[in-house]
């Protein structure tokens, strides 16, 4: 792909100040940027490298002012930040824009299909999968019985969705991600053995929601696990059967929520924290990493960290305090071996 | 699947009271059920819904008072939580009755095959495997040489098993968990880099045991890893080489086992646990999760907390301690102050 | 396989004692072989296995000394441990000595194929990837769109590496790992929302590298994401985008790393660890299981732990502390009681 500076600044409704002509094909760093990348300058704390860079485009803010000479050509647009994202995602679009089915897959005679899709090599429909339209499933994925996937849907290679799950349109899935196991769910047995309970409901991932690569959802019991609208999840999460996430809740890797927890709106949940069973989780809730949560959060938009958690403030303190302890015991024996002499000497006195 | 009120009586060896002629298409939770649903009430706490609920058919316990007008036909067990989960375990029988094998499979011809097979497509059965009877092998599967699975073993969708291990029967594994691979084991040299060390054991999974998705057990060095009789694990659990679990334990999602670990019978290990190298752990003990295990646990059936870890109550009642750290620090100030005070005085009426 | 001692002897350069016709067929510990065993001693510890062992060949140091009679064949050899090593080695090259392309696979008419290589049935070569020499793709592999692999690379079954990943020579990534899923990468929008910053970046991973099982390698958001050379990854380890792993760093299973942090030579990472983004890590630092790192460590070559870490000694005295708490408070108590006696003896005097 080669595009020249006249070619974005008409993309992104900005003006030039250097060669129109200039090319580039590849989008890069202001600092690590050579010839023919495009880069961008959204942060005066990098302004320097505007003056160093070999970019042969970069995209700046229409305020922008220069102290030294530019040797790259200039976009000026009216937020560098965003229209650099806007490059990103149609670079990413180019990339990923496969279509058509490959040979050989697995595709039940049963599937009803959306336009535009791309369906990959060694991909497994299974019967009564539903698909919309400009969904891609990449190779070796598995999507069992009467799966419904909506619009815009993406499988990266190697998903697996069990029967009966419901996926939403604009979802992204990483590769490895496993939505629809059993439930952990057995019941003891007086021998000390377990007996499994049949895990019959599903998981729904409702519209905009993006699922990190080796992520694991489980059915529900009964009922439906529950990933709202416009969710994130990173990689290597946990989440249990029955769970229910609010909308815009982003959660990062490694975290894991057991059975039956709702989880509110807008929380922010940092890596490797956990949270107990059957717990209900106030809308914006932030959990600073490895916080472990084992009752309910009432309290909305607090900070919060710790195993087990407190206010986020608290546990700093906390940490603080047990780094005083050694002084704080030797004031203790200091003042034991000060009343030994004033007892002396009041004995001595009396 | 449709059926009646006294299809499902018959079944379960239960009395009708209402139409024995309701029928029912679903399963549902008493809470949520509607009409065509069929659902239970084991616990009174519930009750209330008995009488509200839309369910066509509910299943109670023989002795079940009413103390309102139930709309519902009931059928009355001995157990109604165990005839429901009776119930639930046929649903999903039913659900998951797949035989047969489909192509493109990949069968090497030494594969020594059990009857009553599902073999899905995309599957994969190495050199000298051996698969016992009634065994499911979802798509894309992996079974490396000379594996050997027992009679009712299901693999679910993208399943890997490496070269010789041995799956006993009745054994559960869900997607993406990988089985044998090598364990994390590596000699350091004197230039800093590390040389490998060729892991050569294998994994034993004995009778009865469930696996959860994207869990990894490492083959042992040398001898095998064992997961013994009726183990339950979770989502992504890490177990490494030459660890022994004994038989009716339980780990939950993300909890960590290091390398040649004994985990005795009857243990219960919360989310995201972890247990240094080398250790053993005695029959019976319950760990919260995110507990650190650093040394072995001696005494039996006690229950632990913290990190390192410390018996359940200390860990309590260390927290609270933190917690109070201020107030004590407040108290030793004050007496610091008394204590000035009184030397002074001593000193002035010396 | 069936070798004499003899061959084994030729094989380590080492002198025989006893039977050169003993045959052995497999290798196993000393405390658990049978006949037909090859086993070694390296540590004296073990030494009474040594008169007890039905090994048929043991292998020992050449200074080993006898104290009763042995039934095996010895083989006297420089470094017994090292000459065992050497065989696990040569036996797991023999057991992994697959070779040819497996039928049905997907080769993409532009893939550059080195010599010798295996490739698995249902693995999938994209567009433009090229592989070295002696490579193993193990089936149900995926190799994105211009992905590049050096010399002797193994894929374990079920590996994906998304699209302009580079890997170098040596390396062994284990099943189910995924190398160059997206970044978590999301601006927030004023109503709550999140968009997606596309990550165009990739993974490079080092010669000599191996990745544990269903660990997950994201790609950068621009530039690359580096596993330095020599770096051992255990399983169900989390490495962010743009983040750098220098030479010979060891991470133990389910340890996480956030963006852009950067970690240095030689450092060692225990188990369920995390560290925060945008942190430099120093050279040679050493991090006990499940410390978490929130903020960059600049001294070199020392220990940690604790979350939040502190140096290891700390970390330990930290919790002797804590559990001394009450006995702390309790001294407190019985201060306060003395000085009220103390005080009311003053007033009384007074």
């Amino acid at each position: 792909m080669q595009f020249t500076a006249k070619d974005i600044a008409l993309l992104l409704n900005g003006t030039i100040e250097g060669d129109p002509l200039a090319e580039v094909n590849h989008l890069a760093k202001i600092e690590e940027a050579g010839k023919g990348a495009l880069s961008f300058l959204a942060n005066n704390k990098y302004e320097q490298y505007l003056y160093t860079s070999n970019a042969s485009v970069i995209i700046v803010n229409n305020g922008q002012k220069l102290s030294k000479q530019v040797y790259s050509t200039l976009i000026r647009v009216e937020d560098a930040y965003n229209a650099f994202s806007v490059l990103l995602e149609k670079y990413n679009t180019i990339k990923l824009n496969k279509t058509g089915i490959e040979e050989p897959s697995f595709i039940h005679p049963t599937v009803k299909n959306g336009k535009n899709l791309y369906i990959g090599a060694f991909a497994y429909l299974s019967q009564d999968v539903k698909i919309g339209d400009n969904c891609k499933i990449y190779p070796g994925c598995y999507v069992g019985d009467n799966v419904t996937l909506g619009n815009n849907v993406t499988l990266f290679p190697g998903v697996k969705i069990y029967f009966d799950c419901f996926i939403g349109s604009n979802v992204v899935i990483h590769s490895g991600a496993i939505i629809g196991s059993d439930g952990f769910g057995f019941a003891p047995n007086k021998n000390g053995s377990y007996t499994k309970i049949a895990q019959i409901g599903n998981v729904i991932v409702e519209d905009d929601v993006e699922i990190g690569s080796n992520t694991t959802i489980d059915r529900a019991t009964m009922g439906s696990t529950v990933i709202g609208k416009g969710v994130k999840i990173d990689n290597l999460v946990q989440i249990a059967h029955n769970v229910e996430i609010g909308t815009n809740t982003v959660i990062a890797g490694q975290a894991g929520i057991s059975g039956s927890t709702k989880i509110g709106e807008r929380v922010v949940i940092g890596g490797q924290v956990g949270f107990a069973g059957h717990l209900a989780i106030a809308d914006g809730s932030q959990f600073g990493a490895q916080t472990g949560i084992n009752r309910s959060v009432k309290i909305p938009d607090k900070q919060w960290g710790g195993s087990p958690y407190q206010a986020y403030k608290d546990y700093l303190r906390s940490h603080v305090n047990i780094r005083r302890l050694p002084e704080l015991e030797k004031r203790v024996t200091e003042l034991e071996q000060i009343i030994t002499g004033l007892r002396e000497k009041n004995a001595g006195s009396a």
